[in-house]
């Protein structure tokens, strides 16, 4: 256990929603499951070769429908508020994720401890984002339906163009993962350690240092960039499913990214040249980790995760 | 972090659903944090003066809410197996009590990392409680209702007298605890440890080492003895309503118990003499670790613990 050297190098590995959920899936945990086992080689494979790594997942399509089955037993239990939504699904995307892993190292004959932490993430009150609330979750709905639900709640909901009305909830900046110290114990320990997961459940402190949830979702790959940077990470990962970032995304002047330095990339952040299809906010995470550590940060495919590694696939992102 | 010295003594302490959800609680998440921080004063003072603590929590009624929500939205969203709405409840308590005992310490100045780890717990596929499933989970229902979910399902009812018809599940027994290894690392760094919630989300093993889990509820205060001896605990502590075990509870000779050797409480167990309200399990769970350590195991109320922990309170239960 404490025999490894302090030298090995420590990824901290986003993972998409897609790891668990793809576009057209039913939804059940049996393909949950498979999904998650299909995520789970290009981790082994970094496992076999790299001693410290940490995976921060989203909890995209899960935490909605757990939000969903508590609005529909409303009437019987009390529904939940969005941050406990946001800790179930840490508990039920983490045991996925590592029973996922631990049998992909098994198969290799590797036994390495893969284990998920429930993490807080404090944001700051007065974030501009909770006054601006932007992260769509749930599902979508008609415009009597969003009317009726917000009438009777806080909720606040925005019309997607073309297909209908969604619950938007604030997305504030993570400030801090409060259970830091116990990923880099872990990792010390060379277990594979999962957290942040969802973005981390968003908590807010009191003068005196009292936490308590809020309802919000933080962008899990912000968690994942400010957590490496905490941990002093060699490389932070962002996985997705297109193969790297492109200028002009989805257009016939289509670029694609194969590196990027922290001040062009900000440039064109700023210029809002780099919309890339949702991909600016996974950018300006990788910009702020390696602008912090001196670190590259990486954009890939999970499927092409080990090539990006050695410099053949992906978007890398570097300070200088 | 790492100069703790390694005699510390390790206290692993199960916790009641009631820490969580009290009879006649509303259940809502307000309310669960007021009572999680109630429990939570106990376990701080025990913090201030020992720098080792486990705490293994039930999931009640929480767990019961997540199958209900699961069961209400089902022609919406696929419901869940049983074992990913335990992975959920170990998110959601784990949250709560983490946060609560993470402001009760910031509120004596104290700052330690409190952590809760998923875990899954092995049992055996030819546990027998799988061909005689006993406890009980979710709502009491009418004769009708659980006739209708019995035969859409493989699911089983048991009849209480008096109250209804409730599903019932399979209680393995718990065989290890995978991630026990970060448990103890963790301990080592002084971090207090969250694990096991809700007994630990049951799995089984193929024979080459994959895991898959599977739906049952693992008794919370068997899963706590089963850590408790993994770990080499100095003491396992199991919290509950009543101050201590009494002979023949409820009746007229009731005669509270202070101290009973693992040899007497097995007689006892055996004749049925300690059925005790149903504390026959935690009495079971407690011989467990007594027997296989040598260190006593404790039974108290959760308002009696710092006294219990003097000898003044609660049920000794020791080996010689």
């Amino acid at each position: 256990m404490s025999d490894t050297p302090t030298e090995l190098p420590t990824f901290v590995i986003a993972l998409g929603g897609n790891c668990i959920v793809r576009a057209g899936d039913p939804g059940t945990i049996d393909v949950q499951t498979r999904r998650a086992e299909e995520a789970m080689v290009g981790i082994a494979d970094l496992a076999e070769s790299c001693h410290r790594i940490v995976l921060v997942h989203g909890n995209g399509p899960v935490v909605g429908n757990i939000v969903m089955r508590s609005e529909a037993a409303r009437g019987l239990i009390p529904p939940m508020p969005l941050y406990i939504a946001g800790a179930d699904s840490a508990g039920g995307i983490g045991y996925v994720l590592q029973q996922a892993l631990h049998n992909e190292l098994a198969s290799r004959g590797i036994r390495r401890t893969v284990v998920s932490l429930v993490t807080q993430t404090l944001v700051d009150a007065d974030d501009p984002a909770f006054s601006n609330p932007t992260k769509p979750i749930g599902p979508y709905l008609s415009g009597e339906e969003a009317a009726h639900l917000a009438s009777g709640s806080d909720w606040v909901f925005a019309e997607e163009f073309d297909r209908g009305w969604r619950r938007v909830v604030p997305s504030p900046l993570p400030r801090e993962i409060i259970e830091v110290s116990a990923v880099s114990t872990l990792l010390e320990s060379s277990a594979i350690v999962i957290a942040g997961g969802g973005g981390g459940i968003p908590v807010v402190a009191s003068a005196d240092g009292r936490l308590s949830g809020i309802d919000a979702v933080v962008d899990k790959d912000w968690t994942a960039a400010l957590l490496a940077a905490e941990l002093g990470a060699d490389s932070l990962v962002v996985l997705m499913e297109a193969d790297r970032a492109y200028l002009g995304y989805g257009t016939p002047d289509a670029e694609p990214v194969e590196a990027i330095s922290c001040e062009k990339a900000r440039e064109l952040l700023a210029e809002d040249k780099l919309s890339l299809g949702g991909m600016a906010p996974k950018i300006a995470a990788c910009a702020y980790f390696a602008e912090t550590t001196g670190n590259d940060a990486l954009i890939c495919s999970s499927e092409a995760l080990t090539q990006a590694l050695s410099g053949a696939a992906g978007t890398r992102v570097f300070r200088t």
